[in-house]
């Protein structure tokens, strides 16, 4: 982010814009959630009136189009036009969880917004659904395997945000004892890897996640009595 | 939930216990969200001091351990005690899904707090784990198995709470063509099959997942040479 030019007798306040508010409004949700925050908050922090921030934002909806955009940003859907879908799509997920797991208070609430007015999401959106075309997905199915691809990743992103005792059974541990031995030899896998326990059921789920998708696909085709390439595998 | 006795001169309160105050931290929570939620603000819709509420539980952790169980009460794991484990992994998901879908609010925050001291929650793993051992599945695999069907399903119910119109492109509809005839085929097989554009995500992911797991768990068993139940298919 370019810092701007500074405005008079504020030394390291930089000039109110879109970029700047909306900058403010991802740190704010960083902060303090998406259920705090607010245009009177945000306009608070960024030291200016609510209705300042008017001149460059259209309103609450425009700048959370934002902070999806800036979110959404690292997730690179480029892949979708050089690699397999299902490539792709393990390519993606990966980055996906990355992103939000940069940001985990705006996991529910982007969840729950409509994408509409955030461009370059938008434009990540028809990377992913031209590739899955391309792929031989029939159009009907694109979106619904996406969301589905998308709702795995978003839940795994708030699975990094468990603390590493999520699963200590405490002194319950006789009461449950598979669960106890199976949270210990997942623990020591971990150790074993030195992956954490997180990233061994994100990797394990999402392979076996675009595995199904691709016999699905492969199901789909051949009812459909058409060829193309069903993926790299 | 019993409404309890009546204390003298509140007809309408019941008396404090554990179950109230669970059940009414678990109002609140719906209410206000999780970052809302404290003992304070929990104490004054109860009509009682703060102090009076730990007479009967032990403080926050206590109370959000009681929060989960009342939540998680409605997901059925006796299924694995029954079914092959891919049957019974997709019975408990989509009744897992639902459980949280009827309380959003708690999706991020049970997400991310122990599950020690939820004992009904505990022995609702217990079950789970059991079974996909039961399965076949190597004892180290089957958190990783778990937590991943799991974020999958926490996913899932957050974007049950998307709008109707969550992918509708606005007025960048000709920027991101595929996107939009995508989003339009989904709606139009969603209405002609009578069924929510969450549900068709939903499923058609958890099918995928779990064909995927079950082609895992084969390859997994082919390698270390010995011959068990791989499930249903």
């Amino acid at each position: 982010m370019s810092a701007g030019t500074r405005r008079t007798g504020r030394p390291s306040t930089p000039v109110l814009g879109r970029e700047v508010i909306v900058r403010g409004a991802l740190d704010l949700i960083d902060e303090v959630g998406a259920k705090g925050f607010s245009i009177a908050l945000l306009a608070r922090r960024l030291q200016v009136r609510p209705s300042s921030l008017y001149n460059h934002v259209k309103g609450r909806d425009d700048i959370l189009a934002g902070v999806r955009e800036l979110v959404a940003d690292p997730i690179d859907a480029a892949v979708f036009d050089t690699l397999p879908w299902d490539e792709a799509l393990v390519s993606w997920a990966r980055l996906y969880r990355a992103a939000f797991a940069a940001h985990p208070q705006t996991i529910a609430l982007l969840a729950t917004i409509p994408v509409s007015g955030a461009h370059r999401t938008l434009r990540m959106y028809e990377s992913v659904v031209a590739g899955l075309e391309r792929g031989g997905w029939p159009i009907a199915s694109v979106i619904p395997v996406m969301v589905g691809v998308e709702s795995f990743v978003l839940g795994s992103a708030l699975d990094l945000m468990a603390p590493p005792a999520m699963f200590d059974p405490g002194p319950d541990s006789p009461e449950v004892p598979r669960f106890a031995a199976a949270v210990h030899a997942r623990d020591d896998a971990s150790a074993a890897q030195r992956r954490p326990a997180a990233d061994l059921a994100f990797e394990v789920s999402l392979t076996a996640l675009v595995d199904g998708l691709r016999t699905r696909l492969a199901a789909e085709i051949a009812a459909q009595g058409t060829t193309v390439d069903t993926g790299s595998a």
